[in-house]
């Protein structure tokens, strides 16, 4: 993999900018936050004003949702990203939400900040392609079972189809024990880091499946050298359309995010300052 | 997952027909042959007239590759599928291909007899439910790290999107020992055929990666109930643009369909009588 | 691996003499059954009475039992032994049972006819040195996780240790579906017989969990190459004492046996004749 | 798994003495550090010199090991103990080594401080019952296989027959991905430290295999809330006798160590002073 002549692995670290306020692969570290679904306009208000004044600097909320079972909730789709494009520019917050479909991706670049690949989707090599001509970063999901090599092989479609903003994320892969959803692969995060130039996050709250698991994935991402986090919450956790076992509450999102800051500092990178919540909300 | 009500899981085997004269899921059993990927006509028309008065019933070959890197060979697209198609309707030998994108759905369905959905495609939703909508059988590969839960859902959106002619095939699971480049799932081919109506069959190519593991394999496999194989051969192995250490030659492939043939009576099924190569050709 | 200069990897496959009677690794399949634990004398004897005249040449009881949790009954130990031998003579019916720590296998190898070495001791060097100066055939479990390379390697302990007659298990590796309890994974048999000379048998019971798969996954060994199959099967197969979903009842056992006489000749290989009822017992 | 009445799952975490000096599982953070096998006195006077002024706190070093293929060196045996033990009580450092086999319990005990049961011995139940009556702390490495429950329930085997004095070790799983040795589940470590009361370290070379994924992997795991690191290093990595692919340089591994500092900070805990060489050297 690394006698490759590859896009992805040229060596100045990749500072990538989200939205106008927002960036990541910097000396800055990105949380994100938000819940797994976007249910309606009163919840993701109620999500943005709460994480608005915190380090959470980034909603996440999911209007297209891939789901095993066709019989499953599918998301509200359109009226979600309308949903989120509300919230997003009411609260200063820039927003990540799934494609899932070529022919969503018009939709999704006109309303979020950055278009997610799920990880049943890494190797949606059509999709992949069609990201490239996207003029908004990408943040791209490790699949369930894909090697580094598959997954740097998976951004280095993106980036040679012409779009270099992409933001890898490890979010688990699937393993033997039923304890825990996913195991964390923080090995690959250590990795990624020194053969890529692209920013990498984690995603501790699929890895895990568990919301008491969540905080200590969390931290000891953030030591071992990640640029970011994105962490579900929910306004009402057990409530939750889906994953409600993962998500944190709205308190404890906030919690997590401030405990980082030592660690931050432990490792030479920084957390946003808290910004006053009457600040924060006129925005 | 036996709970649901799903369309998958009515009680009658059905029995899909593919082309004008081949059927899967009945007292027949079905095995397809041909190259990973269509390399030029002349090879082709090697495979097909060495296959023709053999058992062997079908064709596969690839026109649009799903590769890991962008900078591998992607197929021939279009000129393959025209290849495909010619060589189809000379030796009267109904052929299968990858569909990795709706936009290519329509090309496909006008020249294969069946789509297939790769491994890495198994829960592109979008592309599941286009198929659904298409007069022609799907041929559904099982994702590398998918639970039979996962794919007998992923059958459930082409199926509940209006297509009933899916076949299902265990192509193996990944694993830890690099021996292999996969691991055969026999107990998902048992279970699945108990737990479904569609037909199962067995791709012990890319389920070992090795050659000299591969008639093990599709007897076993066989043995075990399932409705047919798909096996990669070659004109000369060696050769082969991609996955070359684990096709068999054109001599190997038929020696191997030919040993099916007892085994097969010994579970109740039959296998297709070789037909003289005069008249294969003729055909 | 293949280029060590190893033990197991002459050319000539061996054939294993176990008891008197009875071979494995020649033209003749061998078929163990049995329940999981040996519970009582009764249980034994009816288990006998019911396989000794069917193909079924040896049977298998657990005395010392590998439990994941020291509360779980660990067995009936020297009782067990006891019971093993004398049910065993009684029927002309070798047996095998696992042995976990040096400090048993005097009295394992005074009393049965093959030692087994359970999955979680393949690794227990300590233990396979001891059994390369025992007098009695050894059966190999494959580890949960364990490569073939590993595998192989544990049996070169035995073997460099001084004991030939090692006959290896394929019994399932851990894998991330909860539907079946582990994967059978064929292409090893297929492997493990091309690259040593060893007997190579298949648990179709550990590798599915569910007594359902059994037969399938028994018929897939068998035309794939295995040499035999140990089963679990119980009286009362839903009141044993442990794994009971996965056990036979003792008719479902005679009737598996049964249906592989046709496969067995489909590969060239044999199944030994049921015996009369009042000549089995009689012996 | 948490209903069960468990010695492991009483609340209040323990603290374990090793040696004179040393705890786990308290404020103090317990850094272990030594080469993967004993080679030569000179060899560990030259690792113990230059860690005794450091944080790293005690010694490992392998005398018995248990190797994949019988014909691979096995380790200097009671030789390595004897230099292990001269080492320890020269520099004051407690020292760590495996135990394979209930043979060997009595040799290490009188000369180590801590005795290892090494991934392959998980569940050799034989071994960790007999461990269970020894008067030293265990260090029990999870299975390259093992669930959360089977190895808490390992731990059970010790606890139950009389030993408290367990310290669990992640070690990393076995998983699909060639470029890691292995997979660290540092999920695992979160969910031990919630579900029982033992120290849980972490061993971050066996977990990645590459020593430039070390550091990285170790701070994580301390920020996450592991009690303490077992790492390997050796005064001339690329000259190791085994995993000379993992093993730190001996400044590396002091200056890994010193870099814990503020992670340990940021999370509650404390890591020793380093102690200044003269006196160090003069203990």
């Amino acid at each position: 993999m690394l006698n490759a002549k590859l896009a992805t692995q040229t060596h100045n670290p990749s500072v990538i900018r989200i939205g106008e306020s927002v960036t990541v692969g910097g000396e800055d570290l990105l949380v994100i936050g938000g819940p797994c679904t976007v249910e309606s306009l009163a919840q993701m208000e109620q999500v943005a004003r709460h994480l608005a004044p915190s380090p959470v600097q980034m909603l996440r909320g999911g209007a297209f949702k891939p789901r095993t079972s066709p019989y499953s909730f599918q998301g509200l789709g359109d009226a979600g990203l309308t949903i989120l494009s509300e919230v997003s520019q009411r609260y200063n917050l820039p927003v990540v939400t799934e494609v899932m479909a070529v022919s969503q991706i018009e939709a999704i670049a006109d309303r979020a900040d950055m278009l997610q690949v799920g990880s049943r989707n890494m190797q949606n090599f059509d999709l992949l392609k069609a990201l490239g001509e996207v003029n908004k970063p990408v943040l791209l999901k490790r699949g369930l079972a894909a090697t580094l090599e598959e997954f740097v092989f998976a951004a280095e479609y993106i980036l040679s189809s012409g779009n270099p903003n992409v933001v890898l994320c490890e979010r688990g892969i699937r393993s033997f024990d039923p304890y825990t959803r996913n195991v964390l692969d923080l090995g690959a995060v250590v990795a990624l880091k020194q053969i890529t130039h692209l920013p990498v996050i984690v995603d501790p709250s699929h890895a895990s499946g568990k919301r008491e698991l969540v905080a200590g994935l969390a931290r000891g991402a953030i030591a071992a050298g990640a640029d970011g986090l994105i962490v579900e919450c929910h306004p009402e956790p057990e409530k939750s359309v889906s994953d409600a076992r993962q998500a944190l509450s709205l308190e404890a999102m906030v919690a997590l995010a401030e405990s980082l800051r030592p660690i931050a500092a432990a490792v030479g990178r920084r957390l946003p300052e808290a910004i006053p919540a009457e600040v924060a909300i006129a925005a």
